[in-house]
């Protein structure tokens, strides 16, 4: 298989990991009957920082985005290729965004499979879409869009961050753990407003596979909102990318 | 001893640690009158995680399976070897297995010692046997069954996506914590169906201590549910064998 | 840019990042209808640890202080420069203080304008406050004080510790991760009465925020209370810089 | 300073940071109008494993026993010396005994003036104890004993694994971490009968502080519990040490 094609099954792979794991702990505290259910946000954020963890694990030939907000932003920072050894150019980006796409909808509809009689038992329509995409806890959606800028912008800033710490420090031998420790504080911090996608593929990916997977008694996909965990990640993502390599050799 | 000896009380001492600490959580969490009643599935899922810590902490000379899902994972992958420099055949295999179950039934033994008063005075019989072994929130024997074998692939494949990691950057320094990382995860996102036995022996070992234990005014073991955590995590864990050669090489 | 120039940048934006995500997890906890809402405190020391440990990613030129607290540790220690390479002199240390401040406001006023609708729609002004600034649970100014000189003389003393750690045992190479453990090991353990200000930048920056900020039916920015979180912090990062070059040789 | 005296010196600071931290949760969760009041079984059991953290850092002299139910577990153990360089006598066992229930003793006298007008207000007296000291969720002594035998033995059975592990595999590198996600464990796990004492020091030592200390309505010290989580630890502790020479190099 050549570079890209390796590039592209490792981001289907990691974002189906990272989504399966990521939409599963939402599954376990919103649906009825689990287990879980009612297990709190600190829960959700744990979950959903640890499966950054796995998805980064099984994804290291990739350089392991698992995001567009993260492809973007490296873009934007000048980057010449994207951690993996494959240039940036118009279509490897498309490779990635898709390989990207591809994974989160494999990954939410592993979850529907894992939950699915719980999908099944479940009465209210909106508890399951939350399973799959992000909605506002008050719909706004300029204020709506400036939580998810600042929120991936601290995640792809601080991206950055790790990288040039790595270097100097010994942090790399941590692998996925401090990208998983930054997922969490974002989620515990800046999750309120609107549930932190901070991930245009976390989000679009399951929406669109709770559009077409059969979902006893769905809903709504709400496609009315769905522009903006798409466009609010690749603004917070792209700002970093260009903050980020005027800052960072000032910052260390 | 020999290689093979060590290696089975390598087995038994790891598996018991993990199932004390990891059954313990549930008592803690379950039986009445504890000091942690009542305390949340959060609490249950880092138990377990911790539980595997110190298992695998005890039991490196064995290569710390403690699961006959990751030995019959390493079977399907292909290794001639399983981690601790004793041949993969029939017979080590059946040793391996042997081992786990009995360290499981020592282990659940032992909680049942630490909160006996607690099992005394426990008025649901359910909450005891809930305990030792896991059980479905709805019952369904398939899709309980489709649970057990998504959350156990997830773990075998992601271990083994662990040791590459760790032999390129240096994720062996932290030893036994990815493993622990990662069953946090699965229980938290995948635990809500099934409460994720993801491992035969840490379900069916309990099972048959359940069984035989004086444990007073305690109900049925369930045996009509039994198969499914034994089944699941086996077909779970031989995929992830099967599929880790393939995949990993072009993951990274 | 000269050194100092960069070590400020870095402390304006570390202490930007620890407190944006640091009174984020406050405003998601105790802001009405945020998806956090009533998270518990284990989430918030969760919260705050790891924003701490974002900070420091960010920061690592200037040596991270983000805290005058530690800055006059530093100096009642003995330092002859500042981890930065910059040395110790009154114009420095007032650079260091004024970056530290700059840097909470900036952080207060982007966590608004993150929950600016939940802001907006927060009956309570005393919990507007309180994303921003620490309170006392029961107002008693000399015993506050106690309060924040233990908390802080723990957060000071130990950090250096980690410092003497680091070089004869390779902790270093966590980074940042002692330091989050250590905050969020305060904030459960010494957090109850005022809920740790521990960092009199964290608490009069933010404080400084909400009093010129234009939030809605936001109340009294409590300037009777304001000198507590500052004071205390400089005492007991004070005392422990005094204490630790005697002690830390003897202690390891 | 001698050895012996820098050696004493580090188990006093050692304790009395991990008993200020230790004991301060439990006064944030137990005692009325606190910040953290009613936070959960979970916090607790962090707030006690990063206490052990924090108090490991400050005493790596002593070989950061803090515990002499590790003091115990090294002796049966067969050491020659306490991981300090100080050989193991009748004195210096005594020495490091005195110093941890010292330091103990300092802490719980801290963690009095950190929370003092929480004492003041709270109206139970038993809530009060519970800072200081453990007491068993049903009082049974035999049974009681058995489960701090069990805490221990997995204490100090682990801490023996980690350090030879940490010789073969870099854990070392993570200097106190491992320990406190044992003491984690160790809590969620085995803390629902009698609250996880295993360290006598932890107990006696608070216990003493509280008979002494001038505490507005406090009532009864239970000395008829007192010597529970004292023998219980010993034992449990000179089980480990006599297992873990004959099993450890089997195991790994």
């Amino acid at each position: 298989m050549d570079n890209l094609g390796a590039v592209f099954l490792a981001e289907v792979v990691g974002t189906a990991v990272l989504v399966l794991l990521g939409c599963g702990v939402v599954a376990n505290v919103a649906l009825t009957k689990t287990k879980g259910s009612g297990g709190g946000f600190l829960m959700v954020t744990f979950g959903w920082g640890l499966a950054v963890y796995a998805g980064v694990i099984v994804s290291s030939n990739s350089g392991a985005h698992l995001n567009p907000a993260v492809t973007i932003g490296l873009i934007t920072s000048g980057a010449t290729e994207f951690g993996s050894g494959v240039p940036v150019t118009v279509v490897t980006t498309l490779a990635y965004i898709a390989a990207q796409m591809l994974g989160a909808i494999i990954g939410a509809s592993a979850v529907w499979l894992a939950y699915k009689q719980h999908f099944d038992q479940e009465p209210e329509a909106a508890n399951k879409l939350g399973v799959f995409s992000t909605g506002p806890a008050i719909r706004s959606y300029g204020w709506n869009l400036v939580t998810e800028v600042i929120g991936t912008f601290v995640l792809v800033f601080v991206i950055i961050g790790f990288g040039r710490a790595g270097e100097a420090g010994g942090l790399a031998a941590l692998g996925a753990l401090p990208v998983a420790l930054l997922v969490i504080v974002i989620g515990t911090s800046l999750g309120g407003p609107t549930g932190y996608a901070i991930n245009p593929a976390r989000d679009l990916g399951p929406r669109i596979a709770h559009f077409f997977l059969p979902i006893k008694g769905k809903g709504s996909s709400d496609w009315a909102y769905s522009w903006v965990p798409v466009l609010g990640p690749l603004i917070g993502g792209a700002i970093a990318g260009f903050a980020a390599p005027v800052l960072m050799p000032i910052l260390g």
